[in-house]
This record gives structure tokens, sequence and C-alpha cells, in this order.
């Protein structure tokens, strides 16, 4: 699982909290140091990226600060392990750091609903779903759709009954207190009250995406 | 919002997430050194309990580590902060937590499922639900539920609308793989596999409330 500076938190320890107690996960960055999350919240990764093992089971990367698209190390290393891991995966705006790294060229995928469509830039096929599987590729919706990814994949790797325990444990019965979790359920008025928040993010990650998308080929060719 | 060595991570990460982006969090402990969460994350707290300030909005508690119920320091904080916060809040064993510290006799409150009949050695009564809410006394059950409950207490602190647009940001359209959030939708089966994995757990606990409850007279009387 990839940490880096302004993650969003709870992409990561969402489907980290599903999975720490019967998988063995490393949570890495280029170091040890401690570093800020989006919600200001300072922690520090279990190990490196050096450190992290050549092969891997399950590639995670979660969403948060768009510029990390941008960086050579960690595109290396994504498209590195990513080229050998058994699972490909993301939760929210991670899906745009794979495709930047290459690894979502062909493959249909989802992303947080703001940035869904920038897939497409990298060679996906944007799909609006709360989670998108083709071949090994496994792809999360926005934020809390890091704890039904966790799920899914858990039955993947040790089968129903385990994921089902971790399900209980956590008491994932959620009783969401509004239905405005999607822009269609959210409505036209909510919508546009984000659109305000939001401000020009949006606009700038067009042309981040279509930057990062035109470097794509420099990095380790994929072959899975 | 509590933190402490061994806290349940996603139990504090789901509701700070819902309300770091429109809210003034503290999370709090004892000093700013790096401690060990449930799941093996290492952070740290942004104050320490002597730097949080007198009167709050919201005194939270996560669930984690139940040693933290016989913690004299912590639970001074939790009695003291308690008596004046307009509300007094928990998450998964955090309300076992406030149990110790005296705050919820005479309230009906939830847990998670594993935990929750021993709120009655407190004084509280238990309620089999994801939020129960009783005057300013709001509590989740287990992990997941912090989402919930986040979004309920948003609503309540800065309107629905806010409320919505945060519910929104984090995409929280929740669709489990499974149906096994609680004891009763899990089964018999699965339920034998927890206890396996549980362990004694469950006989550890009881033994520890009643000593905590005998002492809950020891701290700064409740008086809201």
């Amino acid at each position: 699982m990839l940490l880096y500076p302004g993650v969003t938190l709870l992409d990561l320890i969402g489907p980290q909290s599903v999975l720490a107690p019967s998988c063995n996960v490393h949570v890495v960055w280029k170091n040890t140091d401690l570093l800020e999350t989006d919600s200001g919240i300072v922690m520090k990764a279990t190990s490196t990226l050096e450190e992290c093992p050549e092969d891997l089971d399950v590639l995670f990367v979660p969403g948060g600060e768009f510029s990390i698209m941008r960086d050579e190390g960690v595109l290396r290393f994504l498209a590195d392990r990513g080229s050998r891991a058994r699972y490909v995966t993301s939760v929210c705006g991670g899906s745009i750091v794979l495709g930047a790294a290459g690894l979502l060229q062909g493959y249909e995928a989802t992303s947080h609903w703001s940035a869904r469509d920038k897939l497409a830039l990298f060679g996906a096929t944007p799909v609006a779903a709360r989670l998108v599987r083709d071949r090994n590729r496994i792809t999360g919706g926005g934020v809390t759709a890091g704890i039904d990814f966790g799920l899914v994949l858990l039955a993947e790797l040790l089968g129903e009954d385990v994921a089902k325990l971790s399900q209980l444990a956590l008491e994932y019965d959620p009783a969401p207190p509004f239905d405005a979790g999607t822009p269609e359920q959210a409505g036209p008025e909510i919508m546009g009250k984000m659109q305000e928040w939001l401000g020009p993010m949006g606009d700038v990650l067009t042309p981040m995406c279509a930057a990062a998308a035109k470097d794509m080929g420099k990095y380790t060719p994929v072959v899975n």
C-alpha cells in the first residue's frame, strides 16, 4: 500500500483495516519519515519503497494529492511492482496514479466520481461503479469504497469466510443518514455547492493528467 | 478526539475524515510522541491532553485497547471535558471508556456488538443499534459505524447540507459484498469462527469493566 504526503487517509485506512488482521501489509513510501496526510494527521510508512518485496500479491494505491502522478520514482516503483503483482488495485484517485504509471492501458477502471473521466487519458475505460474488476485490476470508487473494496479483495485472497469475519469484526452494516453519496443521489443543489467547494480543481486536473499521460511510456514496460 | 496506543485506527479515522474538512479537530493524547495503533500504523497526536481546549463542542472516544479504561489521567481528562462538552460521543469500545469515566450513568448507549452488554456495569442502558442518541450523548456501534456517526454529528453541528457535501466528497454509497456486519446477519457458523478468533477476550473484559466501574466515583463529578 502506497503512502505519500497528502494521501487521503481514509482511502488507505479503510482497506488497511480490513486486510491487516489477516494479511502481511506493507505501507510504503520513499522513507520512513513522518508525513502529513490530507486530514492533518501525521504518520509514517512501515517500510520504504526499496525495502518493499519485489513480488507482491497486491499492489494498492490510495488517492490524495494528485501531484504524486508526476513523481518519477513513485511511477517507476508502481510500474515495476505492478508488472508482477497478482492484483493491481486502487481506491479513489489512486487509479489516476496507476494510469500515470501505465498500468491501466486497455483496462476498465473506476475512480472518485470527480476524477473518473480522466482515466480515459491513460488509455483506460472509465466505468461508473463502486468497484470495477477487469482481469487482475481491481479499482474502487471514492474514499469509503475502500471498505467494500477491501472485503472483496480479502475474499479473493483468503476466501469468503475470512472476509465475512472481517466484516463482522468491523461491524460493517452501513446506515448512511442521508442519500447523498453519489452526484446522482445528492442532486443538483448539493452538486452546485460541491462545485463551489472544489473550486477549480477539475480545471487543474485535466492538463495534469494529459501531461502525465504523455510521459507514460517512460516507465518500465508492463508485461502482465 | 482521543488517541491512544492500541486505538482501533478506523474508529478514529472514519469520523475524523468526515469532520476534519469543516471542523477544528484536535486529536489528543498525553504527549505527541509516536504511538502504534491496532493496525500497526504509527502516528501521533496533534496536541496533548493539557493543550486541549477546556470547553469542547464535542468530546469523542474511539475504541481499541481496553486497558485505557484503567488509566486515571485519561479518565480525569474525559470526566472533566465531558462535564462541559456540548456532545459526549464515542464509536465502538469508546463507550466503555466513557462509561469508566462516569459519563454514561443513566444514559442509553451502544458499543461494538462484542462489548455492548458491558455498558450496564457502568450504569448505562445498552441498546442494540448502530447509533444511539440520549440527550447530548451520541454513541456509535463497532468501527465502521464511525462514518455514519460522523455524518449525523456533522449535520447536528453544521446542518444537513454540510453533512451531505461530506457524504458526497467521501462517495459514501456503501455496497458491502456480504451480509455479515452483525452477529444476526453473519449467522451461527461465522459467529462460531469469530469466537475462536476472539479467544478469551470476553472473559477478560467483564472483570476489567467491573473493576473500572467500582472506581468510577473517583473522577470529577459530572454535572451536565
